[in-house]
C-alpha cells in the first residue's frame, strides 16, 4: 500500500491516522505542496484533481480522504471507524463532513493563494479569512458535541471514529495558525484523548519524513 | 420524514434526488437562505451549523447532505446509491466528494457574501471566483470520468449513484451562472441521462414549492 501525502496536508493526516488505527503499514510518497508538485504532470496521472492524499493498493488508486478511509474501513473492518447503527453512522459522518466540507476546503493552500495573488488580499485579510471559517465551524461543532448525549470520550462514544480522524488535523491547523481554542473545551478535550493514542501521535505532521 | 431545504441550495437538491430515487415521500420545510433564516435561532436548533439541508425522521435529526444520503441508503437499500465492491464504492464517493468538498463549499452563499462584504471584492471578482472553482473542479472530473472504464451511462456504470446525485446540482449551479460547459461533454452527457429520470426532474430547484 502506498500513500501520496504531504506532512502538513490535513487531508493526508486523516488517512495516516486511519491507517494507524487499523494497524496497516504503508509506503509514504511525499508530494511537496509548497513546490507545487501536486499540479505537475506526474502527480496529475495519480490524481487528476492535483490534490493529496491518494492511496494505491493491489485493487487500484483511490482519492479523497473520506472515500479512502471508508474504503479502508470496508476492507479492514477492525477496529471499526464508524459505529453500528445507520443513525449513529450518520452522526459521525456529519461531524466529519462539517469539517471536511465546511471548514477545511476554504482554508486550503490553493484558496489562500487565490486570495493573495488573484484577489490581491493582504496577509492580514488572508489570515482573518483563515480564522473566520475555522472559528465558525468549530463553534458550531462545539455546540453540537457539548449538547448531544452521544458524545463520549471521543466525538462519538468511547472509541475513535471518522469524526475524530477529521477533528484532530483541523485543530492542528488552528493551533499552527495561533487561533485561540479556549472556547472549544469539548473539542480540545477529545483532541487530548486522541493524541494520547499512538495512531494519532505517529500520524502527526512533525513525525513525517518530509516534515520541515 | 421532513426535509429542511431551500429550492436553490444544491446540497438540499442532492437529498431530494436521493429521496426520489428511493421512492420516499417527505414533508418539505423551506428555509429561506436569502432572508438568512438558516442563521436564525429557530433553525439553529435544527442544525447548529446553520446550513441546509437537514432531515428529521422517527430516529432523529440528520445534517450534511452526504451523511443523510448514506443514511437513507443504509435504511432503504433499494435501489442502491452505491455500488457493491469497496473499490467501486470508493470511486463513487471520491467523485461525490470532489464536488461536495472541492467545488461547492467555495461557491456557497456565505462565502460569496464574505468576498463582497468583508473582503470588498467587486461583483466581477466574485463572479470570477465562482467560475474559477467550478471550472477547476469540472475539468478534473471530466478528465477522470472520460478516462476511466468504470464510467458508463452514469458516473459509475449504468444506474445513478451518489456521484450523479452530486454532479447534477453542481452543473445546475454552473448553468445558472452562465458558465460554458462545452469542455465537459462526458459530464453533460451524464447530466442529460440523469435529467430524463423522474427522480432528478422532480427534485429540480424550479419544481420546489419555495421556488421564486
Amino acid at each position: 500500500m502506498k500513500v501520496y501525502g504531504y506532512f502538513r496536508s490535513s487531508a493526508a493526516y486523516r488517512v495516516r491516522i486511519a491507517l494507524g488505527l487499523k494497524g496497516l503499514g504503508y509506503e509514504y510518497a511525499a508530494v511537496h505542496l509548497r513546490k507545487d508538485e501536486q499540479s505537475g504532470e506526474a502527480y496529475r496521472r495519480v490524481n487528476a484533481q492535483g490534490l493529496v492524499p491518494a492511496l494505491e493498493d493491489e485493487r487500484g488508486r483511490f482519492t479523497q480522504s473520506l472515500a479512502i478511509i471508508e474504503y479502508l474501513d470496508e476492507r479492514y473492518p477492525q477496529p471499526p471507524l464508524l459505529p453500528a447503527t445507520p443513525e449513529a453512522r450518520a452522526r459521525v459522518r456529519a461531524i466529519a463532513l462539517a469539517i471536511a466540507c465546511d471548514i477545511h476546503p476554504l482554508d486550503n493552500t490553493r484558496v489562500l493563494r487565490y486570495l493573495l495573488r488573484t484577489l490581491g488580499a493582504s496577509e492580514e485579510a488572508k489570515d482573518a479569512w483563515y480564522r473566520h471559517w475555522i472559528d465558525l465551524g468549530l463553534a458550531a461543532l462545539e455546540t453540537q458535541l457539548a449538547g448531544e448525549a452521544a458524545t463520549g470520550a471521543f466525538c462519538h462514544g468511547s472509541t475513535p471514529t471518522l469524526a475524530d480522524i477529521c477533528l484532530v488535523p483541523q485543530l492542528a491547523n488552528a493551533r499552527r495558525a495561533g487561533i485561540p481554542l479556549s472556547a472549544y473545551p469539548t473539542l480540545t478535550g477529545i483532541e487530548a484523548r486522541c493524541k494520547a493514542l499512538p495512531a494519532f501521535e505517529q500520524a502527526a505532521p512533525e513525525r513525517q519524513p518530509d516534515a520541515e
